[in-house]
């Protein structure tokens, strides 16, 4: 019989959870807000409610559970379950594995939600048939993960995988920390709104200038772009050719198979995607560049949770 | 008994080799200039001269060899043991590994220099006792290697490790292909004599400007830095510079525990490996930049040799 997993999506605002069996299908889900800044035991009470909601859609309950699954927004610790740092919740070194484990009373594992969405999107998406692949997502930073050889990498420290602070423009804008022209200080959907505010005040007859600054999201210069505003595409240009520089590094020092583009961001598609191929196809070793194939993102809001619900399995099994 | 191996590593004119036992130890060498672009036979027949030489030091035949292994530099496929081109050889898709195993009549596996080299420091130089690390070989280009958990990683093409193909100035100057501002462009000793002749051009007082510039080599512009020459020294501290960008962005990627600096330049030693390390700390994410330990190369010219005998025993036994 197949064990099933309670997976969890812990986001800025919204944590969602889901209950998957070993074939990586969702067979309930269930979802809530956490709210602004919520205390570390108030999020987790929350978790503990749209589990009981999941579980009761299939007439389970937690002991049915081989385990449990959280993606969560990092800095964080896989193997001691600690979330050091999410700037959206406010928290610091919170134990979250370790608080939800003891709430539910099955083994939780803790996962970083783009690592998780990395595995997600290599079991049931973009990366079926791959053995080596990474993902980047695009959202308030930008998160990575990688595969090599049908297993995540984690590194000595469990720190492998950042992506998005490898570095793209020496002489560039920071972001979270003293690292100038990271993946992340030029392409998230932060940096996207930051180029949008300086173009709208450039280029006063642009769309982006329609709102008031502080109302612009990703979302917006999308939308703008989409109308053909110049100063819009142009972000999305310089974000995609940005994203093939860093991808055709990738290109020459791992030979992987797939880069997968996610995050909010992503919506934009080919007007990441054109200039992002375009760049890698430039810069890679031959071989390296024709074997690298660029895709967007296919699961969504459901890579994170089919993902962690498959490593942790994996680490319940002591195999990752 | 321990098996024998006879190692070759292919240089721009000469050709050294030697007979290993499993445990990498070199039991016997012989080298010889292949002269200025010589044909493939000839380098061969050459290759099979200073094989007997070595091989009657141990009063033994070629049939007392499991295997023979070459280390050259490329590009090349280790696979098919094809070597598209060396520039510095003037060959282009020369079936060396086939030439050479004809001659001798062992099984002969061919490897890129620099992937070599970095399985010999792994084993027998500074790599003893890690299980992550990559090096950078700073020659005519920047030669890469990559190993990951114990194993040295080829990806699906044979073209992962090319880490000297990897950016660190998108708009910065190139060197042999369409790629501005990789490593190789900016801190191979090419990229440091052209530094070095735009340096003494402006700095007429330089003791760069002592020679004529087309006798510029790396190791004046090192013996000038010696000297305490600031436009020599300014060049270090940029290449060490960029080399920490490089390995940054590889810390925050891949979490490894050690990367090494060979090759020729990395004689200049602390010039390069200061800037080299402050510019890493200060970009690496906190846990990926404490664990990455910056060595120099251990085995000065033994490293190709004793890597290369090792991989192609693990091509042999099919662990590779």
């Amino acid at each position: 019989m197949s064990r099933l997993v309670l997976a969890f999506d812990l986001g800025g605002t919204n944590v969602r959870c889901g209950v998957l069996n070993e074939q990586s299908e969702i067979l309930a889900r269930a979802k809530t807000s956490v709210g602004s800044r919520p205390k570390p035991e108030e999020a987790v009470r929350k978790m503990k409610d749209i589990a009981q909601e999941a579980l009761t859609q299939l007439g389970k309950q937690t002991a049915d559970l081989a385990c449990i699954g959280i993606g969560s927004p990092g800095p964080l610790n896989s193997q001691s379950g600690i979330v050091f740092e999410t700037p959206n919740l406010g928290w610091k070194n919170v134990p979250l594995a370790q608080l939800l484990g003891n709430a539910l009373g099955r083994p939780t594992f803790l996962e970083n939600d783009a690592v998780s969405a990395c595995w997600g999107e290599f079991v049931k998406g973009a990366g079926r048939g791959t053995q080596t692949m990474f993902i980047l997502t695009l959202g308030t930073g930008v998160g990575g993960g990688l595969i090599i050889g049908g297993k995540v990498w984690k590194g000595p420290d469990d720190i492998a995988g950042h992506l998005g602070h490898m570095i793209v423009e020496p002489h560039g804008p920071t972001q979270v920390f003293d690292n100038p022209g990271s993946v992340e200080a030029l392409c998230s959907a932060t940096a996207c709104i930051k180029q949008a505010k300086a173009a709208a005040y450039s280029n006063p007859e642009s769309l982006l200038a329609k709102l008031p600054p502080d109302q612009i999201t990703g979302a917006y210069v999308n939308e703008c772009a989409d109308k053909g505003d110049q100063p819009a595409l142009d972000i999305f240009t310089r974000i995609g050719t940005y994203l093939g520089v860093a991808c055709a590094s990738i290109a020459n020092a791992l030979n992987p198979e797939l880069g997968v583009v996610g995050g909010g961001l992503a919506a934009a598609g080919d007007k990441i995607m054109l200039p992002l191929r375009k760049e890698l196809l430039r810069r890679a070793l031959p071989a390296a560049g024709q074997r690298l194939r660029m895709e967007l993102a296919q699961l969504g809001d459901d890579a994170g949770i089919v993902g962690v619900a498959g490593l942790a399995l994996q680490r319940l099994d002591g195999k990752l």
